[in-house]
């Protein structure tokens, strides 16, 4: 793209940073984490040891955030995959930390296990569209003490791209970080190439710093390993009923967030990650899949580009129970306004019913949603072998284009040919089933899930692992039962 | 929206407009209709009276082309739906001129009727998103002399937004503009307040003029009614394989059939409006969902302001057969990339199967997307109650906004409140039926047609109609039978 569309004046992006800045000047944020308010009373801000409350000077905010760095690397355990943004972007990503998975086999709701987290790495590994797996869902067979690693290890021995993860405490982070050096082959060859990117909401909307996300995020930036927050508001609920409102609380909150990490650590990098949301106030649903979620994203690109700061976070996503047609268009028309608003990162593949339900297929679509989006970035390519004036002339008017040389050349490159979306003729398509997207996308799916995995551990690292970590699931790619 | 997304720079602007003008000057045209070559022998083209080709100095095209006028009106029976672009764009009108329907209550495919014209024309009018009627579907019960006013009656008796039509020739023409006169009292009531817009590809591509679309489009220049012209090569069949070949020569075909109008009559209203594809060479399918539909649709967006024209075109069409995930994203990408590259009007409603087939549900559907897009389109509003600092302020880290009197004032309007769109909790929506969005569609279809016809004409204008147009189709607004 050239130009991107933007919703807001650079006035009003001014605006909106200024506002911010009088919000965590004067109403400030509570801050429920010692070290944060350690950190932030070290740094010269006001806080109230009573009622936790921090004020952040103008002058302080500015300081610390011109250190964000303008890039952001995710890596994988195969160094192909790795991937920079802005340079790389779009970056498309699952969405993730799900509970429930939609059954392959019996189309029904039901919690997620470790199983099916090795089927979905393998599925997000195989599939082209996805550059980062964000682990889709929680393992409901998960050992008591394993939480956390229950999710990884069948993730990461399915998926040679980087793997992007939560935690749930301290402990289970050092888990964590146990289980990607046994996998690197020791501490410093994880710490030179970590595979793992770590993500935490540590802000709870409005303007709350919330102990062990934040803890978390604290640990990471102090360790240097890569790690990025999320801001989640929710207009009428915990930020204004107005999308103005609503960016300049959530811009505030991003501010602080990104502050806490420059005093930490100057220039640790970051992204501007988001998920703004409308509440829907007819029955207070939650609208991850509204329209103004995708405005509020295409607004929060536009203030990281005046940071200077990777953008992006979770575009796309639906408010619909199935693959139908309001999970199409809900996901393409924020994606790809978010994409022509120049964010980097799209967290938008996989999830149904707002972030509720993982479903194969719908990474499957997604996957091919995703190739799109990456075909617009690309552009348009303007040689004179494109603009093919030889060949109008050539073929001339009336001609046919067909057997020229120049569209037997182009012919498997000149246009993105999917393998979900159906065009054949009616009576072909009827005589081919009558499917829809959902289910040719399921077949999809199925095929990926029976080839080969190629991501496996080593039988040494294999051992390491099983003897460090006792009773942890078996993580191994099959097919579900009855496929 | 401040800035537009472009996918071209200014110079490849240029260089398409240069190239344009290159294969005019140099391929040239072949004109398939004698007053066409009369008026371009008279401004100075150099034309071959054997082989019809049509060679076009630059020098002429820059001439007439800078006379294309800024703006475009369509006029409604009822004046308030008057529609000016791009003042009041985004402008959505239906998808037109499919022979079959998928029939609401069988769910099958068969030929459409002029029953089913009234039908679609009473959804439109009462549906929000909608401001033109382009006529869905051709009547097949139409008897032989009657073929374009069958669908015509029926579309002004039952929509009093504006209609836009297309005629099979200049006999058929002259009963349409009957038809207009006797509705609006007299011919000069008519003209003054044309309220049907006309519609026509006169050209073939590659770069031919036909005979009959060309001989009414100069019919209506000649007589001041409101008429423009769709251009739609078909990459690797009718142009270019390559996107930069494909919109190098649509902008020549567009640039000839504006010159012919500008030729004709100075200063004559246009749109540049397009269905440019790229063809899927694996079957020959048109894939007039792809997403190079999408962008090329954003560069013909940017090729139109260079020109300062309105534009848009068959923009969010899909290949779907069905309301399923494809037809929702295929619709979604295309119509988000062309309103936020500044396409003005969009042919976007109530067709799939890549313009084979109108479906009320399909109808439904784009209509709440058309809201959003018109949500979009409006953008952000920054006023101090809107920023709303001093709620985030009383409100306060860890507060509740719900309760707020600003959250309360901004419930309705804070965020479009969908109809069609599904956000229940699982549970609810299970409860409900487990309803897919082609059903509520279908359902709030249903409940619309159920309405009153408001735009009947009086008893006097009816009799003269059916005095004048015997044997003429009933026109009438009824349910299916079986509903």
């Amino acid at each position: 793209m050239k130009t991107l569309a933007t919703l807001l004046t650079q006035e009003q992006v001014q605006r909106t940073h200024k506002a911010s800045l009088e919000v965590l000047s004067e109403v400030g944020m509570i801050v429920r984490n010692d070290k944060a308010l350690a950190i932030f009373v070290k740094n010269g801000c006001e806080v109230d040891s009573e009622t936790l409350l921090v004020k952040f000077p103008a002058s302080i905010v500015e300081h610390f955030r011109k250190m964000m760095p303008p890039t952001f690397t995710f890596r994988g355990r195969d160094p192909q995959f790795d991937r920079t943004i802005p340079d790389d972007s779009p970056v498309i990503i699952t969405a993730s930390s799900t509970p429930d998975i939609i059954d392959p086999v019996t189309g029904e709701k039901r919690r997620s296990t470790s199983d099916d987290i090795a089927r979905i790495a393998h599925l997000i590994n195989e599939l082209p569209g996805y550059d980062v797996f964000s682990i889709s869902t929680l393992a409901d067979d998960a050992p008591p003490d394993q939480f956390t690693i229950s999710r990884l290890y069948p993730a990461l021995k399915n998926c040679l791209k980087p793997i992007r993860s939560t935690a749930t405490d301290i402990e289970d982070v050092k888990k964590v970080l146990r289980l990607g050096s046994l996998i690197a082959g020791s501490d410093e060859a994880y710490r030179e190439r970590p595979f793992i990117t770590h993500h935490f909401c540590p802000v709870v909307s409005p303007l709350t710093f919330d102990h062990d996300s934040t803890e978390m995020l604290i640990y990471f930036v102090e360790q240097g390993l890569p790690v990025y927050p999320s801001i989640v508001p929710n207009g009428g609920l915990t930020s204004p009923m107005t999308l103005a409102g609503t960016l300049v609380q959530g811009n505030a909150e991003f501010l602080a967030a990104a502050v806490l990490m420059q005093m930490i650590r100057p220039n640790t990098p970051l992204i501007y990650s988001t998920l703004p949301t409308m509440a829907d106030l007819r029955t207070g649903a939650y609208a991850s899949g509204g329209i103004e979620c995708g405005m509020l994203q295409m607004a929060c690109a536009q203030m990281s580009h005046y940071y200077d700061v990777p953008s992006g976070g979770y575009i796309g996503l639906t408010n619909s129970k199935i693959n139908d047609a309001q999970s199409g268009y809900e996901t393409g028309l924020s994606t790809m306004g978010g994409l022509l608003a120049g964010a980097d990162m799209f967290n938008m593949g996989g999830l149904l019913d707002a972030l509720m339900a993982f479903d194969f297929a719908k990474a499957v679509i997604d996957d091919e949603i995703a190739q799109m989006l990456k075909r617009v970035k690309r552009g348009f390519e303007f040689s004179d072998k494109k603009l093919a004036l030889d060949v109008i002339a050539k073929v001339g008017p009336g001609g046919a284009f067909l057997s020229n040389p120049h569209t037997v050349k182009f012919m498997r490159t000149g246009a993105l040919l999917p393998k979900i979306a159906d065009r054949n003729a009616h009576g072909d398509w009827v005589k081919k089933g009558s499917h829809n997207t959902h289910d040719r996308a399921l077949l999809q799916a199925r095929e990926i899930l029976g080839r080969e995995n190629i991501a496996l551990f080593s039988p040494e690292i294999e051992k390491k692992i099983r003897t460090e970590f006792d009773n942890l699931v078996a993580g191994d790619l099959k097919l579900p039962e009855g496929w």
